[in-house]
């Protein structure tokens, strides 16, 4: 069993922590800065390559990396997490979510059930049901394919499955697998399910409802305003709809459904992708083969994870170089820029992975730990964010460190060549171009033109965003995450913080309200 | 003359910073906290109201802001630049956005233009050729009306005109102001435009290409990308685009283009969403009185932002309160947080206008300032962040304050009631729920239920988004914006920090790089 202790009682972070500072821009510069880029650069799957060059680190530097990831016992809690111990241990619950793409261990039997067989049955179930769709045997009323497909879904249940329906939307239309347009309903806000359903045909449409509880009250409520749609256009809804929620739920033997697809308590929202939760919306849209290639990409990644040597395992030396620049470098954000606009949801997803996941102030004994746990998140599509916030990143006060993505070849394959290069060599120029400046910098005589440089980045460098590729990705930093909560000694897999806020809500709606609370709620009209 | 010193030179700073620490927690319990809120709330233009009961402040810190805003000599400032002075030091530019909504002063003349009658006159060149396009007078080659408008730019020529549209979209159709669907192709990515091409019937489709000085790669290329698909249709370009520029550019005078709408170098990118920038694609999209209302909105907004006492000016209390807990309660990053579908952009938009801004690290003289500027900015609509961030913001290490925005009514107002109450109830009880969460806590035995509260927030509250309050919330984020570099005595309307990638991106596609440069290129495929 693995030994759980605090960052700060570890002696190989103190030492970690004594080290002498690399000068980003010192080791970035010249020849040597080119040997640099060229050493410290480890294969991904899927051909994608982790490239760390510009990070603060050096061979004494990595050494005590290692030092640090062997005494934390990063891959053995791993190992312990994918062969079935009760990693969540606030909620006392299996952490399971990479079994759904491969199985690293041993057998995981919970509940009686062989959990790996139990969500390869659920995926094949979402699979063959996808295939009646687009071959029309499962249709609408009048024997018509369905045609768009909604996930009505909040938080977890939507933010993955967006970002990789975005990721992927404009290569199925150039490679033949797109079969369906995805919709996603999810706020509460009325207008959010009233302008997705104005903007599709009902008729043709099917529902997507997921809830792992099936009491989420956003997605319940948005479930009433499709019901009232379809009713409203003379339609049955149990024949436009389908659940994807737990056994338990209300909802998992409700006939109000066409099918119900299972996941469970070991799956968290925010890691739940690669269940039936992006499975089956992921199905319907591009077929169930490409949802396959995506956990591939995934479990290939999943593999990498396993090694020891931090050097062969980029999510681990990833996660540790982010705990270094957290609580000894004193970095408080990280901006996350795929130069790629397919993946311009991608950030959001991974804010809410990351920052649901670390963070916490209490360890996974319920201690207040001592020392700064997961940083803030934030990203948006380069080159965009060029045009946008970067002049911060680049002059202003506070060092963000920086996860730059890129791809040689975009999706689609149009291009234009002006000035002598194509967009997509400029987009590549671009992020190429950023790093280097923003390691290396810039003197200038006026302080205004003056680039200090000392900004810290990485990238992760593929050929191009598939279905394998995203899966890839996804996982790289779904254990990028887990890495670095076994780090902090939190418990990555729960989410306490949510709570209160739902508490208080239901009072407002209940009119059990007094204080500050009761003048809020009619200042703002309840 | 206004007198532009160092926050850190103030007296009135120094007293701020050593006045005794309001506890939020504290002062928001019980019914003292209740009149509090009743009582730390100020009229906004539009009806709206901005409430910051749950900072951390109090009469005797009020006052010390009030102090501390008069020797900054805050509205001095904002009443020099809107006089036409040279705010834009380092550029030698005045600044001149405020003028497209309202004459505040005197008579601004530059290169020998009254500048406000330039403003007047370019938009309404812009609503008669709205107009014209909308009668069909100006129509394509087959004489079929218009359906489409696509914006091409990038940054400040994509983002807040962008957050507009989306915001009032779903306003527009409700209230039969929806005249033409826009798009936006912003990013280098060849994906980006090829993908809204393929989503639009280019025969019916009017594009505007924004860039102030003809010469953005990004959007120069986008235009590229759109020429051949006209090409390719079989149709004449240029009766199928617009540009907006400035008068010396060398679109100005193409006759590549249908019209020019001008604006000038005394409007920066980001704060020219009242200009002709935001002005065409939303006049095409929704008729020049929807945004001629904008206009109306932000004008009565920036009226507020010249009161002398910070009670009555919700744009300068803002403004010191961040800086008061930037730089005296040493917090790094303030997420905008609007409980409203329709305001999904604009956080992004905030985040340009913010960080691009005040994201520097020298004064306005190129003198390096001793203390911290601009925050990051960031965030998503309410209720979906609270499925995903809100637990660190609930529980996380570090304090971020936060900024929520709230409608009483939806813009559609399709609703449907489930458990005793509808989709907008929810959604405001939800955010009257998460003020209080973050600023009171809860205590419980279990540390890892435990809520230490005291998180600041404000609230922005109104009767529902419109085009006249959207305005106006545009104007108090921008006029804070400026507050803040009055304070930090930065020049917060250049970026030279864009500039670096800029150059060496241009040096990677020249094939003229060495060093680290050279391998990322190879490594990207360049």
């Amino acid at each position: 069993m693995a030994d759980w202790k605090n960052l700060d009682t570890l002696k190989s972070f103190d030492e970690l922590a004594k080290a002498k500072k690399v000068v980003v821009k010192d080791v970035m510069a010249g020849e040597a800065g080119a040997a640099r880029v060229k050493k410290y650069n480890m294969p991904m799957a899927e051909g994608m390559s982790f490239n760390y060059a510009a990070k603060a680190v050096d061979d004494t530097v990595l050494d005590l990396m290692q030092k640090l990831a062997d005494e934390a016992q990063l891959t053995d809690k791993y190992a312990e997490l994918y062969n079935g111990e009760v990693i969540n241990t606030g909620e006392k619950r299996l952490v399971l979510h990479q079994l759904c793409r491969g199985q690293l261990g041993n057998d995981v039997v919970a509940d009686g059930v062989n959990k790996r067989e139990f969500y390869a049955e659920q995926q094949k179930k979402v699979a063959e049901f996808a295939k009646k769709v687009h071959s029309g045997e499962i249709a609408n009323a009048k024997g018509e394919k369905f045609t768009t497909v909604v996930q009505i879904g909040i938080g977890g249940s939507d933010l993955g499955p967006r970002a990789i329906y975005i990721g992927l939307e404009n290569w199925a239309k150039k490679t033949g697998n797109f079969k369906m347009e995805a919709k996603f309903i999810s706020n509460v806000d009325p207008d959010d399910a009233s302008a997705v359903l104005n903007s599709i045909d009902v008729a043709h449409s099917l529902f997507v409802l997921v809830s792992k509880s099936g009491t989420t009250l956003e997605t319940l409520t948005n479930e009433s305003f499709v019901k009232d749609a379809l009713k409203n256009a003379g339609l049955d809804a149990s024949k436009h709809m389908v659940a994807v929620t737990s056994e338990t739920s209300p909802l998992a033997k409700s006939s109000d459904y066409l099918a119900a697809f299972f996941m469970d308590d070991y799956i968290g929202g925010r890691f739940s992708s690669s269940s039936c939760v992006g499975g089956a919306v992921l199905s319907l849209a591009f077929g169930p083969e490409v949802f396959d290639a995506f956990l591939k990409g995934a479990a290939a990644e999943d593999k990498l994870a396993t090694n020891k040597n931090i050097l062969e395992n980029p999510a681990m030396l990833d996660a540790v170089i982010g705990v270094y620049e957290r609580n000894v470098l004193d970095m408080g954000t990280t901006a996350v820029l795929p130069y790629s606009q397919a993946l311009s949801r991608f950030p959001a997803h991974l804010q809410q992975a990351d920052m649901e996941s670390n963070g916490k102030s209490v360890n996974r004994f319920g201690e207040p730990v001592n020392y700064k746990t997961g940083p803030v998140i934030f990203g948006e599509p380069g080159t965009n964010g060029q045009h946008s916030f970067y002049q911060l990143l680049h002059q202003g006060k506070d060092i963000i460190p920086l996860q730059f993505i890129g791809f040689k070849n975009s999706q689609i394959g149009n291009d234009v060549d002006i000035q002598g290069s194509t967009s997509q060599q400029k987009l590549c120029a671009n992020v190429a171009a950023q790093i280097v400046a923003f390691a290396c910098g810039k003197d200038d005589e006026n302080n205004n033109k003056k680039f200090d440089g000392n900004r810290p980045s990485s990238i992760i460098v593929g050929d191009k965003l598939t279905p394998e590729t995203i899966g890839a990705l996804l996982s790289h930093f779904e254990n990028k995450i887990m890495f670095q909560g076994f780090l902090w000694n939190v418990n990555s897999f729960d989410q306490e913080g949510v709570q209160l806020g739902k508490v208080l809500a239901k009072k407002v709606l209940a009119h059990e309200t007094d204080g500050a609370l009761s003048v809020y709620s009619d200042m703002l009209g309840i």
